[in-house]
C-alpha cells in the first residue's frame, strides 16, 4: 500500500498562507532544499485540490516535472490542464484507488480541504510540517476541522535554519488519540 | 520590565482542550513535571482568565501556591475568591502595569481569549508551547485571531516524552513577520 503524507508549511497558528494566499513569510532556506530534495525521492505522485493547483500554475506550468500529478476539482476541464490529470471524481474513492496501485508515495500538496476529507476518510498516512516562527494572526488553515482525533507518532524532528521545526509524523491507526501508554517511547531525533 | 509568557501544551492543530473542555489527551510526563519545575523558578506571578480560573477551581482552590493569582474577570466578585484577586479592570492597563513593578516572571495561563488581547497590545515577550502528536480536530483554542503578524524567535526546542515536541519562543519586537534576514541563525538546541 503506497504512503499518502500531507505535507506542508505552517505559522506556529497553524496557517499556510496569509488570508489573500500570501506566503512571503516562508523561510526558504538550504535545509528546506536538503529535505525536500530526500523526501521527492520517495515519492512519484503529486495530489493537489483546485486551489492550490491554481496556485502553482499562476507561477509557472502547476506541473510537477517527473511526477504524476494529479488535481482534484469538479470545476476544471478533465484534459484541459497540460501536464496534470483533472480528477472530476470525489477525492476520496479516487485516492483509496490509487492507494492500492503500485508505485512510491503520495504526496498530498497544500489545500487543508482535501487534506480535510482524506482525514476524515483515514487515507492520511504521514503529516510532515515546516512549523514556522511567526504568528501570522489569521490565513488560510492547514488543518480544517475534522469530525473525530487522529493520534499520531512523532518519528522525526529537526531544527530548520531560521527558527523552523520540521516535525514528521505517522498516523496511529491501532487505537484514538485516548491510547498514549505505547505512546510513550521516545521519537527518534533526527536534530542535528 | 518583567516577563510575560503564555505557555500551553496543545494539540498539533491548535486546540488547547477539547470543546467540551477535556484534557484527557495530554500527556503528564516525568518530563513536563521537569520543565515546570525549572520554569516555576522563575515567575512568582499568575495571570488567569475566568474560565481558565474556574477550570482550576473545579480540581481544587484555583490559586497556585506561592504564587500572586491573579484572575482577569468582570463577571467575578472582587475579594469573593480565596487565594486570587480578581481583577476588574480590562486586562491590558493592568497587565501593562504589572510588567512594569518589581518582580520574577509573569505566567500567562491557558485561556485563548486573554492571550489574544494581550497580543494585540504586544504585552507577551515568550509563548512556550509542548505540542502533543495528536489532530483533536475541533476545540478550545490556543490562538485566536489578531491583527497582525508576531515575528518569533525559536530560542530552545526539546523533545518530550510521548513524542511531545516543546518549543519557546521569543516575541520579537525589531520587526515584522517579514525581517528574516536576522533571523536566519540556528536556534539553540535543547533536545537531549
Amino acid at each position: 500500500m503506497r504512503t499518502v503524507t500531507y505535507g506542508a508549511a505552517c505559522s506556529l497558528d497553524g496557517f499556510i498562507a496569509r488570508p489573500d494566499g500570501g506566503v512571503e513569510w516562508l523561510i526558504w532556506s538550504k535545509d528546506v532544499q536538503e529535505v525536500m530534495r530526500e523526501y521527492w525521492k520517495t515519492i512519484d505522485t503529486i495530489v493537489m485540490g483546485r486551489k492550490t493547483y491554481e496556485v502553482a500554475r499562476s507561477s509557472g506550468s502547476g506541473a510537477y516535472p517527473g511526477m504524476k500529478n494529479y488535481v482534484c476539482s469538479h470545476t476544471l476541464q478533465p484534459g484541459g490542464e497540460p501536464g496534470v490529470e483533472v480528477v472530476a471524481q470525489d477525492a476520496v474513492p479516487f485516492l483509496r484507488n490509487l492507494k492500492h496501485q503500485s508505485g512510491r508515495g503520495i504526496c498530498l500538496m497544500g489545500g487543508g480541504e482535501l487534506a480535510q476529507s482524506l482525514l476524515e476518510a483515514d487515507l492520511i498516512d504521514e503529516i510532515r510540517l515546516n512549523i514556522h516562527p511567526v504568528i501570522l494572526g489569521s490565513g488560510i488553515p492547514l488543518l480544517r476541522p475534522v469530525s473525530h482525533a487522529v493520534s499520531l507518532e512523532l518519528y522525526s524532528h529537526r531544527l530548520m535554519e531560521g527558527g523552523c521545526l520540521l516535525a514528521n509524523y505517522r498516523v496511529r491507526r491501532n487505537g484514538g488519540a485516548r491510547s498514549r501508554s505505547s505512546n510513550s517511547r521516545r521519537a527518534k531525533t533526527a536534530d542535528r
